[in-house]
C-alpha cells in the first residue's frame, strides 16, 4: 500500500449512527496528466500538447498510447519511438507530464483533436454525425468484428472476476474499471482510474504494447455505465462485446448498433439486458 | 413520458435466470451540443466555437450558461445578451448548438479555455498548480465561504429527497444528479445529465439565472463521486458544503482544503465521512 502510486491515506472524520470517529482512510490519487507529442524530421522536430486529463496516476504510457489511439491520432505500436515521463520544474516534482516521440517518418493525424470525433462530420454536430466521424477513421472492419460469441454463465461470472482482481477500489470505492475477458472468462487485462475513459484507454494502450489488436475474440467488461465515449473506444480497437455493470446511453445504443457491436448493460447477479447483436449471447 | 428529451424508449432483451423477454426499456438520452460563443462590438462581431459536450437535452442555456462560469470565461448573468439554439442544417434536425450572445461591451476571458484550468498555472501540471489556477479567476473570497452549517439528521435525509426528485434517473438509471438544498434541508434545484459535470454546470446555471450566487448558504449534494472538477465548479459558485454519495478523489479533497470547502463522501444511510472543514456539519 505504501508505494502505491493510485492511492493516498489521509485523516477522515467517520459518522455511524450520530456517533464520530476519527481515522485514516485510503482515497483515489486524481492529478493531471499532460500528454505531449514529438514528431516530425529529425531537423524539423516539434512537441505539441495534445491533451490534458485527469488521471490516477500509474501506466501512464498505456494511457497515453491508448488515448492517441482510440483518438485516431496514431495507427499503432510501430508509429511511436519512445515513451517518457517528461520532469518539469515544480515544487511537487511529479510525474504529470508524458512525451509520446514518433519514428521520423510517421504524421500524427493531428486534425483529429482539433475538434474531436463529436464534430468532424460535414453533418454538424448530432449523434449521426458523431457516428459517422467514428467510421471514418476506424480501422477495423465488420467482417474483423463478427466473428466472437460467450455464454451467459461465463457473462455472468465476469463482475466476481473483476471484483477480486480490482484491488485499489476495494480500498478507495473511487476508481472505475476496464476489464479484457476471454470468450472463455480468462482474465487478460484488467485497468483502474478515476476517469472511466482513462481506464479504458490503459487497458487498450496495454492491449497495443502486447500487440493484442484487434481485440475481436474478447469480451470488455466496463465497471459503471456505458457512455458514447466508451463504446467509440472499444469500437477503434476492434472490440466487439461490450458488457457494463451500468445503463448504457442513447448514443451508445446507436453506435453500437452500427458498428455490429454487442452491448449489455445492467449485468447484476444473473441478470442483463442485450441492446444490440445478441447473437454473439449463447 | 412521451414528450420527455431526455428518455429514450427501446426495444431490449433482458435475461433474467437463464430465460429471456422481449421488451421495450428506457434509456437516457447522449448527443452531443456545442457551445458558441458570439462577442465583440457591433462592427466586430465574433462567433467562436468554445466546447462540445456530451450531454442529455434539455436546460440547455442553464449548461451552457454554467459551463461559461465555471470555467471562468464569463463573470455573471449580466454579460449574456442572448442564449439560443442555433439550428444547423442536419437530417437529425437536433438542437445540437446553442450560441450565447455577450452584450457588446464585455470581454470574454477566453484565455481561461485555450489550455484550462489545469495548465495554466506557473507550476505547470500539477495537482498545486491546478488549485493555484482557480484561486485567480475565483470570484468568491474566503469570508463570504464561510458562513453556513447543517445539522446531522438533515444531512443524512438529502439522499431520499433527491431520489424523489431525480425523475429520470428512476426510469433509466443512466443519469447522474446534482442537487441543491438549503441548509434546513429544503429542495432548491435538482438537475439531472449522462455527464455529471453536466448536470452540475445546468445546477449552477440555473442559480445563476435566478441571481442566487454566492451558493454560500445551501448544500450541494452530488449523486455519485467528488471529483476535481467538479469542487472546482462548486467552489465558483461559492458553494462551501459538498456532500457527495460516492468517494472523494485526492484533488478534490486538497482543493476542497484549500478553499475551506466542507467536502463529505459516501453519505449512505446514517453514515458518511468529513473529509474537510468539519465545523459547518452541527
Amino acid at each position: 500500500m505504501m508505494a502505491n502510486k493510485a492511492v493516498l491515506q489521509i485523516p477522515v472524520t467517520r459518522f455511524i449512527n450520530g456517533t464520530s470517529q476519527e481515522l485514516n482512510d485510503a482515497i483515489a490519487i486524481e492529478e493531471p496528466l499532460e500528454i505531449r507529442l514529438d514528431y516530425g524530421p529529425s531537423e524539423f522536430r516539434k512537441v505539441q500538447n495534445i491533451s490534458v486529463t485527469m488521471r490516477t496516476p500509474g501506466n501512464d504510457a498505456e494511457l497515453a498510447l491508448g488515448f492517441l489511439f482510440t483518438e485516431g491520432i496514431i495507427k499503432n505500436a510501430q508509429d511511436i519511438k519512445q515513451v517518457a515521463h517528461f520532469f518539469i520544474a515544480c515544487a511537487e516534482n511529479k510525474e504529470n507530464v508524458i512525451q509520446v516521440s514518433l519514428a521520423e517518418d510517421i504524421i500524427p493525424h493531428l486534425q483529429n483533436t482539433e475538434r474531436n470525433f463529436y464534430t468532424t462530420s460535414s453533418c454538424g454536430v448530432c449523434g449521426k454525425g458523431s457516428i459517422n466521424a467514428i467510421r471514418t477513421v476506424s480501422t477495423f472492419n465488420n467482417e474483423v468484428m463478427d466473428e466472437n460469441s460467450v455464454g451467459i454463465d461465463i457473462l455472468t461470472s465476469l463482475p466476481d472476476i473483476l471484483s477480486r482482481h480490482q484491488k485499489v477500489f476495494a480500498d478507495t470505492g473511487g476508481l472505475h474499471a476496464s476489464a479484457l475477458f476471454s470468450p472463455t472468462g480468462d482474465s487478460l487485462l484488467v485497468r483502474e482510474d478515476v476517469g472511466r475513459h482513462n481506464a479504458l484507454d490503459k487497458l487498450i494502450g496495454a492491449a497495443i504494447e502486447l500487440d493484442m489488436l484487434p481485440l475481436n475474440q474478447s469480451v470488455l467488461l466496463l465497471s459503471g455505465r456505458a457512455s458514447f465515449e466508451l463504446v467509440q473506444k472499444a469500437a477503434m480497437a476492434g472490440i466487439n462485446i461490450i458488457v457494463a455493470v451500468g445503463a448504457p446511453s442513447s448514443l451508445a445504443v446507436q453506435l453500437a448498433a452500427e458498428f455490429n457491436i454487442t452491448l449489455i448493460g445492467f449485468l447484476r447477479g444473473q441478470r442483463f439486458n442485450i441492446y444490440t447483436a445478441p447473437h454473439r449471447i449463447l
